[in-house]
């Protein structure tokens, strides 16, 4: 199956819930901080509690990389974790010249194993081609950001458009085999409907929910009708919904508060 | 020492050669392709061989990551066999929101020690920041790359001038503690006079030189009196001048040829 028709059947009535893994010792239960594998073991179990609920998971590749090799380790062991079923997105935010590219599209799709990747768009076309040949991976182009600063360089006018809306458009003509996403973040409501009239048949994956505070609401609204499906992700606000030994219950259960709103 | 005092004493003449190590195993002599730590023995023999000429390394690290954990530790470990007076640049080409742009930073600079990262711009300066806290550690914002592509939206006009100016300008806000230098390919020579006379007081790592064809006279040219250290970067033509067992020999001399273009 490809990932266009793979993301499809994860996200049957259009959108799904993406759940976010960016583990941070501090913040999990106190047992896992005493195993030699914290990351692994704290992020299967959010896994496990989640993967009724999930369409997708995102393993954001600094979480892991902050540990180094071990990290590296425990996220190539996770990823083997996930129902196959799901959309594993490799939250790297890569973007390289083309060689360079070549051997992180290497690291992410062959190695971890992940089905796509988020990627920036700074160095065009040809950087990000290489994550694109085989239609079974795709990528999610950085369009607009969910933190403050996003706007900075996102939102400039450029030839008469948002440069953001150049990267859209980029990421249109790059989607010949149908696997280009958009990350376009919830805590910008305000452009959803600029964005999605633009993107008009790219996936699209929406972070900020939860603790960075998006409006779910506004976003529903402007999705409606989309034809493309949308993951709308959330990290924190799930993996950390308690600290203490009952995470899973309380992931499972911010989880599936979530999939009601988003169905709501 | 703060890192705008060792990238000073790196390249004391100004411009200072800057070896890229971008391992690829098809490349190498065969000897490597059957030990169990490529990445790692090739890389250090490369680093014995130019340490007398060269100001900086710069491991990339997709060419780690194409070796999954084993590449990550091998990174690590030929990161600590680097002389302390060089300046270790990971070209990890980060960018994320605030949080995770703190878990990279931790990554690259508590974990694999290096003294500077490259990262992208797109997020803005609230993304950048986190690279930035420490003045012993640098970063190399991409402002124009060195890639056929990297002009799509790099050079697109925005609000009176091109993007990448407004990125040189983010640069220098962003350099209250002198640890803030930029990317500049030595492929658009045509653009130099023009970004370094923005680029006022930033230091500057120069990649396509060597396999990428970038121009070094021009950039000589432009660079005349620049007030700021300039590292000029080889990958490919340094590290594979030779797949034979004098591999060692072929890259001194590749250096030495750079170094005594740089200085002529």
């Amino acid at each position: 199956m490809n990932f266009k028709e793979k993301l499809l059947e994860a996200a049957p009535r259009g959108i799904g819930l993406c759940v976010g893994l960016d583990p941070v010792l501090d913040k999990m239960p106190p047992r896992f901080q005493r195993g030699d594998q914290p990351l692994l073991d704290f992020c299967a179990g959010i896994v496990a509690a989640t993967s009724d609920l999930a369409s997708a998971y995102k393993p954001n590749l600094a979480f892991f990389e902050a540990y180094g090799w071990s990290g590296w380790r425990q996220l190539e062991q996770l990823i083997r974790l996930i129902p196959r079923d799901k959309i594993v997105i490799a939250d790297a935010k890569r973007g390289d010249i083309g060689n360079t590219a070549a051997a992180y599209a290497q690291a992410i799709f062959d190695i971890l194993g992940a089905d796509a990747v988020t990627v920036h768009p700074w160095l065009g076309t040809d950087s990000l081609e290489p994550f694109l040949k085989n239609p079974d991976h795709g990528a999610f182009i950085l369009a607009v950001t969910s933190n403050p600063s996003g706007r900075e360089l996102q939102e400039l006018s450029a030839e008469g458009e948002p440069m953001f809306q150049h990267v859209i458009k980029m990421a249109k003509r790059l989607s010949v085999k149908g696997n280009v996403g958009l990350v376009a973040g919830a805590t910008r409501p305000e452009l959803w409907p600029q964005i999605l009239d633009c993107a008009e048949f790219l996936p699209i994956l929406a972070p900020g929910i939860g603790a960075q505070g998006g409006d779910l609401e506004a976003l529903k609204k402007a999705a409606q009708g989309y034809p493309a499906p949308m993951l709308v992700n959330a990290s924190r606000s799930i993996l950390y919904a308690s600290s203490g030994d009952d995470y899973q219950e309380a992931a499972h259960c911010e989880a599936q508060n979530l999939i009601n709103q988003l169905r709501a």
